[in-house]
């Protein structure tokens, strides 16, 4: 950690902020310059937020040195984190496509959708079965039923099930379901989930909130990673800003962020991202023309129908057509799909 | 809700929007300018994702007419919501303030506290016995101990306690405890809870999300009091915008457009607001000067030695004199404190 | 325009509201729905600011329906707007990539640039003449010796020239020297400055500012359309959020919503958008990806020497190397480059 | 400066940084801890752009120390600076108000205006007479014949002159009209016109752009005082977030963070932050328990005829009642008004 002193620090005011870091467990250097002090703390774990010490009398900034997370960062796994579900492989060469409804609403429909994503060259199915509303008149789910509808369908067509858990009390119950567990982007920053999850050994999908910085979805995987669960994958969804033309606004330069930050595959999810089918393709294709890991994309049988996000569902073909350009722009950047 | 066509809008694409709307149950009326094709659609319950209709050949845009909340609005209760807490009236004429440190820590610092907040003239003491840490290696709280001593502390000096709730599951437990809980900005959207703190009976401080727009925030109280529990109180805490010098952006003018849009009680936090104890007073005064019907400081015997939050605690000191400029603020405004 | 009055208006609120759209030329239909009026309001131009009947007493809410732009529609020119420049046609089949440093430094600086951004497949040369920096004590660029000297490097290399006007005064000079003005994002809303640029005939091409909605860009276009000049390129160059990794966010999906809403080509600015050279690439590629007709890219022959901006300046072999791997994505979304 | 290198940073890319550094003219000081290798660096002037630092191999961050503004900084004139105008000081102990319609309209409305307002408690008029609108179809001012009929009502009532330069090349006409040259928010960072106004010896009131942090702010006062011209006072007008219920966010916390970074006023305008008359006057109570230098708030006789941003406007017996209210307010925060 480093603290600026103001030009107009006084002795006093610097000693004290020396005290207080010496009281903290801190090794300090001072640095007298022309215009400003600097003080260089080094602490055995330096966990002392910084606020502590920019309130102090004659401070003028602080900054911290090391990343407030450990195992989420490149570092600490430089070649890259590689998981593999139900014997694909994600995080490596190739790109992962993921697709299926928002919500699992029927035997018939989500069986149809996984036969459609699978034979576009999907390699997992996703589904809602539990729908986290923003209104409480909206339609709510079908629960662990649709659990079962869709594990039975991703069976018969070979794709693995990502589904979103939204409370720790589901963990044990969705384990016997689901491939992967998706953690929403309203919920990246529930700790008690987060913390339970680092309890299980299934993999995460972890999305990105609408207000969370890069530095603190890294500390969200950190929170999981730090029970024992390893196998996170990121997922850029859209951040909240000015522009309400789209629901969000999609961070495409997250993904060569995390890429240098961290050593964890990054998926995107234009559905969310977008809130509109016309712009779902565009930005999917730029997902991976960025360096994406894997997409994830709503298709529904029959979006004209369906009971939650029909607006941002492709129709199957749409699908198949994107899955071919995505095949091209892949190649572009040395990767297959 | 209503549907506005582009202006090269074929006969056919209206058609199929009627035909949409009129399936949905809509009735429709069509009026045909000079240059849009608008259709006003009145339906039993106007629950249709208005993407839904964005999305189809030829139309350029669709506005809903009805809120998407219906029990938080003023219409529902022009006359304003006064919720009575161990005697003290909040949403009435009296400015409600609530003092405490960000977590509990010890006995004697939550004693002491309380007889501090008390002196200066709070109504309420606050404090977190679970903390929401984002980094897993911080401290943690003092789970249901910490509960016992704050209602201890706040009834020996007749302060209501304000406790956060983090999870669904502590609320059974934490109802002997407190007698207003605290609903965090995180967990603003985590509908499971919300549902649950429709159920119970105890009134709810709800924190405005950082990422969220004021709709949202009445959708969110409006979750809870579909559950029949009509005491909430919301709270403008900041949200996060591009400014990084402060914490958050406190979002004071949104207090004047809650007071319109809903019955609700509206307080704010210019702790968690601004992180910076120098900013927490005049922010403090400008929520009361805009009309705010209560605040909630953090307020701290010992700030530099806080295992939270130290640096937007305020010392004991301070709040007094804080209390003592609001006295005069409050006055302007035609209230007391 | 539509009205949309509270729940509680009375009938003299409605009414005044009537009169006030009547005494300014409106023809209004009242439509009194169970819970809400609706008032629809036609007239000669629309120019009412909504706001006007917003603040009156009984008003819930009011939209427009007409677009505030007309000549930057996409519905004033369906099939699209291209450009030709030196026989460069822009908004056609062809992704156009423009490229250079950010700043003319030396004669052999520029005529080394234009050499290698011809060779590597660009079709302009950009280059900046007059720096708009945000600090007084920075770089101010070589003025009209540097057009020169760009203007004689792109002849040599059969380029056209793009530089920033940084002010109406300099319009008639710099017509001897570029083929097309860049307006830069702090200019994009230099009302006196976009007016100019209409009486021109020279392209201009309208970066978006760092907090406008894509509507105020195409406002911004209307402007310059609106004096004759139609040839307006517009580009994405990042905005502004709480994300602060990156200098700016570049909002991807701003290409394909520009290209829903406008007839006008859209470029990209990857070296702006995102500051820093090893995140220029993957977001070129994205932004081709995504559908836009062009990019310009900062290109340096020795950026770690660059007057300004080296940071998001390329090496000449990484511009060759992205130009390689652009070719392969125009493919795939049916262009060249 | 500071750069903290990657924990896997080679001995040959730490000796990199070092030598690129000492070819700027750096002494650097090498600090190898258990983790980072952190290199302190000290120029004579520091001005390397950080970023190309970091984007070199091996390198996590760097942090500059010097704050980019020196002039406008609090430490260059600890006490604050106070600028009489017409008699009035503006930074002292009293809050200086400031009053008056949008746009001249004619020579009765304006001569109404100044009579209220200064009859209300005004010090100051201001008024529009070139408009900066974004529509090129809206009202676009009076211009010099404006600046006329201002200057004369101004004197009338004693009241000073505030009045918005929108291009260098009308500041030798309007310095005959005005006694504060107003910048408006788009113009916030227009180099040429800053540089111009800092020849000049007319005070000039700097308002924020709505996308600009106040450390932007201060830079682009700082390019006016770097030309001579000291009396700048900076003003808070609402940032841009994605919040859209009111049309800007007013930044009330960026009040007391200016007070504590410059030493220059800083005044407030509620009626461009909220752009809804029924905001202004919660926020302008807000502005000065904040900490306020002084307010600036559109008033016009007859809002609902005004020509431009009616919907924004005080009626006069508001704004008169507003004056009442502030009395209250100036006085708890230990001033007058």
């Amino acid at each position: 950690m480093f603290v600026v002193m103001e030009e107009s620090a006084t002795e006093a005011q610097v000693q004290a902020v020396i005290d207080r870091l010496v009281n903290r467990g801190f090794t300090v250097h001072r640095s007298t310059g022309v215009v400003h002090t600097v003080l260089g703390c080094v602490g055995p774990k330096e966990e002392m937020d910084p606020r502590d010490l920019e309130v102090m009398e004659g401070v003028k900034e602080c900054h911290r040195v090391m990343s407030p997370y450990k195992l989420a960062s490149r570092s600490f796994k430089p070649a890259g984190t590689r998981i593999t579900v139900k014997g694909v492989e994600i995080g490596g060469d190739m790109v992962v496509a993921i697709g299926g409804p928002c919500s699992v609403e029927s035997k018939e429909q989500i069986e149809v959708s996984a036969e459609q994503v699978a034979k576009a060259g999907a390699k997992g199915l996703r589904g809602g079965a539990f729908k986290p509303r923003s209104s409480p008149y909206s339609f709510q789910g079908l629960g662990e039923e649709g659990l079962g509808l869709m594990r039975d369908a991703a069976d018969r067509y070979n794709l693995f099930v990502v589904s979103e858990v939204m409370d720790h009390t589901q963990i044990p119950m969705m384990s016997d379901y689901v491939d992967i567990f998706q953690v929403g982007a309203r919920n990246m920053q529930n700790f008690t989930l987060l913390k339970e999850l680092g309890k299980s050994r299934v993999p995460v999908l972890l999305k990105r909130g609408i207000a969370a910085t890069v530095e603190e979805l890294l500390l969200s995987a950190e929170y999981v990673m730090s029970g024992g669960n390893y196998d996170i994958i990121l997922c850029e969804r859209g951040i909240r800003t000015f522009e309400s033309y789209t629901r969000n606004t999609m961070d495409i330069s997250a993904i060569p962020v995390v890429k240098k930050l961290s050593h964890l595959p990054i998926m995107a999810d234009p559905s969310h991202g977008t809130g509109r089918r016309d712009k779902v393709i565009p930005m999917a294709r730029a997902a991976v023309a960025a360096g994406a890991d894997g997409i994830l994309v709503e298709v529904h049988p029959d979006p004209d129908r369906a009971l939650s996000d029909g607006a941002q569902s492709l129709y199957p073909a749409q699908f198949e057509d994107l899955m071919r350009q995505l095949r091209m722009i892949a190649a572009a950047v040395g990767r297959t799909i």
